[in-house]
């Protein structure tokens, strides 16, 4: 049986589980929520930097990446910054659907898979 | 070419696939649509545990967990369920979102994969 | 470090991934998106057919599959197309939920994996 590690873990919920290779990333969400969506996506997407780093990898090994956003009318303001993320020539496939989140508040939610 | 194994199949999908040492699950949803949020998380739980248990894990070894509910107003009372139902210590990563379901009856649907 | 395999890659996303033996498709819509969902969803799954054989599989090795419909009204209009198309006794895990998506007109997104 091969060991998982898990990674800031509440009662609730792991930020990242480890597990035969892949660094699975529970949603991220900003952390001021009444942020306009660039800055909410710019807190996500270092919240998933973090998160991967503690994992040992990094974002130019994203394998998957599921996008939530609560409005549409924040997809240009979203890829705007994740464009801006991604690393040429490694980016992972994408979803990205209207997605309505545990806080009204909350613009955005990503949620990543990456190798170590 | 390693083996894929499928559980409880019909002609549209399995409730459960294994492969490369992990169990992915079908979206569960309640046995009993009519019935609230508490009652269903439940049933839902109940039909994950079983369908762990088929693919030869437990909940313990949970990598993942997207949850969909109808209405986030069911939020707490889909959380009461689950933080009573993981394992302390082994908490799967996690994301939950607005989405209906095929069924307007049902108020939540739970999709895990989890390590053998 | 393992290799991971990008397959048609933007700056923005790859639209399949290849890694540890699976092979992670981006969200396929379809070509024509004024079309009614019979044919989109025909063009969605000819898409993950061309995928899959890119990645070096194909659908009777499918392991997962997530389904979002703009509408549920088009619930058994894509279960139609659906369930003519994939391996009789080799079908995915599948959840279906009402997500919109990035462009209103596109009436159908699916997401899978597959073994190789």
């Amino acid at each position: 049986m091969k060991e998982i590690t898990r990674i800031d873990q509440s009662d609730r919920r792991s930020r990242a589980v480890v597990y035969g290779g892949i660094a699975y990333l529970a949603g991220q969400v900003a952390d001021d929520k009444t942020a306009a969506i660039g800055i909410q996506t710019r807190q996500v997407l270092a919240k998933i930097d973090d998160m991967l780093e503690r994992a040992g990898t990094d974002k130019s090994r994203l394998l998957t990446a599921q996008i939530w956003l609560r409005t549409m009318d924040d997809f240009s303001g979203m890829n705007a910054m994740w464009d801006a993320w991604v690393t040429p020539g490694s980016t992972p496939t994408r979803c990205c659907g209207k997605v309505e989140l545990a806080d009204p508040e909350f613009r955005v939610e990503i949620i990543v898979a990456a190798a170590l």
